[in-house]
């Protein structure tokens, strides 16, 4: 049997990666099935065409869609893989990456993560990403 | 027609990305078809269990896909989207992620790049990404 | 400009694919930013096992997510490429393969893939596609 | 322990495949890593605009990353997914999915596969996949 994850436990993980820390993510939301990362955007996160670099988004999707496969599979869980989709230029005043689970198994969870970039006047789509999460062992 | 780019103009590109100069990442490799791209490995860009994050790994791999891709197509390209899986934790000194050209048109290049934890005994593929890189515009 | 496609439109356009024929694949849905794509199972679509062949439902993610970016591209489109992702075995009386567009701009439509079997007692996610749609040219 | 699959046993696999035979798909190549199919080009077989249909190019891509994977886990194996980019329109006399694992661990393969269109003056690469092969349960 797998534990279920608290959305406390699910940020203490975060907190728990460095990568995480060092980027500034922050898990604003974690129920059964979903899992939303942001990111805020600094100087030090772009590409050399100002746009937030294409690394923070696939690090965001990456860590979204294996958050999310974890709020229905319990915390020992590994992201086996993913796709991401690049639409536009990343730009605006942060990141953030909306995982669900689409369909899971007792061991597997198929989820999806949209990534919007957040500005004052709105947001948009800007890349999607698709993983499956999987139960270590 | 494209500008071709010298090792010496692409180690600017990645220079010019305050990212890539977060993570440390360097471009030890640059050749037509071909592109090396190394992250050594720190306390902060690791995950909570002690291994290098996905997310280093995922932002060395689309860096890399899009500096072999533009090493064929010219400076003014995108990845459009990529593929990254993950076959064993990332755990060695210096992360290197080797992507070459499977083929390209005029416009597109189809890329993989293969992504080596390296340590003092020997090194390992822990993972494999699959994008393409497209001429902007 | 590109020409709006109507369901009798790209009806004509799936019965032009000889592969779609052999296949048996019908368009039961077609609306702007959606396609459902349905093929009946027969003995000669199955695998060894008796489920119907992974090579199935990659071809219905495949067209089902053209058909998806056609509707709001136009008829002059590409799929560039896809990832599919198997959760289950896929058994049942057919297969329901329900794309829609995520996001698109003038000239990419990032598209996602929902495949169902159906049978007698219901229906559910046996495996789920990503991909981007572009215009040709 | 998995029991070593020889290329007799591999065609017999194949051969069970009802999907297989309608495609009239051959393996003409199993050794250990590494497996090749092929399609011969037939008029039931294309899209609207006289090419290869890409359903053909992704059941071959998804078929000879499973036989490949199998060359080295044994004959329980699952594809979990995979991932194809199209780079050009399949034209020719015949298609060559040729697929190896790039790495593997004890239940898991990492597989490519390049798709070639063969005619009478050559080859081309037209789309090139990547994808895991597990063991089942």
């Amino acid at each position: 049997m797998t534990e279920e994850i608290t959305p406390e436990l699910a940020g203490l993980v975060l907190d728990a990666q460095p990568f995480s820390a060092l980027l500034g993510a922050r898990l604003v939301e974690f129920a059964p099935g979903r899992a939303v990362l942001e990111v805020g955007v600094r100087e030090d996160l772009l590409q050399q065409n100002g746009f937030l670099h294409g690394g923070v988004l696939s690090y965001a999707a990456d860590n979204a869609l294996t958050f999310a496969g974890g709020s229905v599979l319990g915390a020992e869980v590994l992201t086996g893989g993913f796709t991401i989709e690049y639409l536009r230029p990343a730009v605006g005043r942060a990141l953030s990456a909306r995982a669900h689970v689409v369909e899971s198994t007792r061991r597997r969870a198929l989820c999806r993560c949209d990534l919007f970039m957040v500005d004052d006047d709105g947001e948009r789509v800007v890349a999607a990403a698709q993983g499956t999460v999987a139960l270590v062992g």
